[in-house]
């Protein structure tokens, strides 16, 4: 019954145990089902009180699941629902540019509902006539990553060869596309035929491999570069980045996104011919996307029109069922997403 | 007897002996003494015939005595002589910029008398009134390493906190003094008292420490930078840069020069932080210094008055005779040499 003082209804949530060092485990969350009042406490200034609609399961969110302090995103409150971003709408608001029937996505719980005070990482959905579960990837935070990572860092040009790491996942299909739509060539790694089925035939990439299948990732790398990489969108770290840096070309760039073979490892493995790139003047850079928000604007009037267009394409792989967030949190370092992984808690 | 045909003359020669894929040893190396006629061919157009006077001993050479195609540079050529930078004083010359009796410095071979053809590497030496062994070190190839790499790559500010390794060497020496001169705090590392003595007391760094007697080189790091390290000139590679990534700013640069502490190994050490790139976005690049040749004449212009007025001083560590060459370049690998290590051959 809705009154003034709000609803009470269950809220069915994802709660992180403890810090986890080694490899992430399903049973390192567990699900639980509390109550809460679908209204903005009256204290609770700017609050935005929403549905939680679709949820994204990213591989930065495994780095918050570890006691390390002084990162720029602090790690999860163990014994709290998980925190992430997600697609949601407005049930109640006392936020000055949210109302009640509004579509936001940015940080969320993992939960059906959630009270929402950190509203800052909030963004009004103003186009509907896409998936709104691509405001988690495409059109959300990995979209952004992609567009910044491969055009502010990477300094691509037209004709240039290359390589895009984890290249069926959120940013590197988008990567490859933006990379083709500039006029590179563009080749792909990923982690089953079916990875590199999509990369080659649905996402236009020239070529693609399964790194699972090669004893040799320098081999493979040859055979696809002969003259070498350009430009290395680095998200797997490892071995794989040690067999690109002995195949960079002179003056090429690497852009490190991130490195999700190693999150589940408790001491990372070495890399070994950091040593190329002196020879190679490589340029090798982190970033991450909160310091391109401001290019949102900018991303979104570009990426809008090609994706109305068809001429940018993005698979998803969305679980059904808030139960189903574990699985798919840890499939992602299990390399078992197909595309985007994303959770859909509830469609309407 | 000098005649037009030219003198014949006994010309010792350092020999290379053949590729060594570990620990370089001064007996990868053999004096021998052959003959020279004093005179350039006359079918050689554009030769120049020097006696050699000052030699330099760089840490690249190292990687030249491997049987490695492709790189910028190529391998030495087993059982001909040690090929290297050096300061010379022109006998003979078909070379229409060079006269007799002039004073050169560029790419010359460890012997008494070269017959330089590939002359495209030599500089005239102008300004005498510093020591001409000068032109191996401060006035030469290292010297705008440090301007090139420091400048070029760094992006230093003032105040901000610059470390680097191998400090004491023909390069950190001056990158340290460079980042003074800015307004920087600066810290060096080296291979024994002397050394750190050196930095703080000569160059003026503003603190110093042996990494031989560290036993946890973060913690180190940790002591000198309460806050962290903005700019790291990258010499020695290996353990030393796993250190330093764990001690880098949010926006940090990693300028790599050399990783001076791999060149004698067979495998190089992993380097497993590689994953703090990207929460600090950090900017880590190598360089050649033959990419910035061109800046030259301006590095002359700035480092000649300094070193005039005493602004800036330069260590060097002067082997006595041809002899020594072997010893002296073996040394670097050992942390022997005190500042820019140098074989005098001859000092007229």
């Amino acid at each position: 019954m809705e009154s003034d003082a709000g609803e009470v209804v269950s809220n069915k949530q994802v709660i992180f145990k403890d810090y986890v060092p080694g490899v992430l485990k399903e049973s390192d969350m567990y699900i639980t089902t509390s109550t809460i009042t679908l209204k903005v406490p009256e204290d609770c200034t700017n609050g935005v009180l929403v549905k939680n609609l679709y949820l994204s399961c990213d591989p930065y969110m495994r780095n918050r699941m570890r006691n390390f302090q002084g990162s720029y995103i602090s790690p999860l409150k163990p014994g709290s629902p998980v925190s992430g971003r997600g697609v949601a709408k407005v049930l109640d608001s006392r936020h000055p540019d949210y109302k009640k029937g509004d579509c936001i996505w940015g940080m969320t719980g993992w939960e059906e509902y959630s009270l929402i005070t950190a509203t800052e990482t909030l963004f009004k959905i103003h186009d509907k006539d896409v998936p709104l579960s691509y405001y988690t990837g495409i059109l959300g935070m990995p979209g952004l990553t992609a567009y910044a990572g491969f055009y502010e860092i990477c300094s691509p040009k037209k004709g240039e060869f290359v390589f895009i790491s984890a290249a069926s996942g959120a940013v590197g299909q988008l990567v490859g596309q933006f990379a083709k739509l500039l006029g590179c060539y563009v080749v792909g790694s990923a982690g089953s035929k079916d990875k590199v089925d999509l990369l080659k035939n649905k996402f236009g990439f020239d070529d693609a491999f399964n790194y699972k299948e090669e004893l040799d990732l320098d081999a493979a790398l040859k055979r696809y570069f002969l003259d070498g990489i350009d430009i290395y969108f680095e998200n797997v770290g490892g071995k794989m980045l040690d067999a690109v840096l002995l195949n960079m070309r002179v003056h090429g760039r690497i852009c490190v996104c991130g490195m999700v073979s190693q999150y589940n490892l408790e001491q990372p493995e070495g890399v070994h011919n950091l040593m190329h790139l002196v020879p190679k003047r490589i340029h090798m850079e982190g970033f991450l996307v909160y310091d391109f928000f401001y290019l949102f604007p900018k991303y979104l009037d570009m990426v809008l029109p090609y994706i109305k267009q068809g001429k940018i394409v993005y698979v998803e792989d969305i679980a059904e069922g808030l139960e189903g967030t574990p699985a798919a949190l840890t499939g992602l370092f299990a390399s078992r997403n197909i595309g985007k992984q994303v959770v859909a808690v509830s469609r309407e």
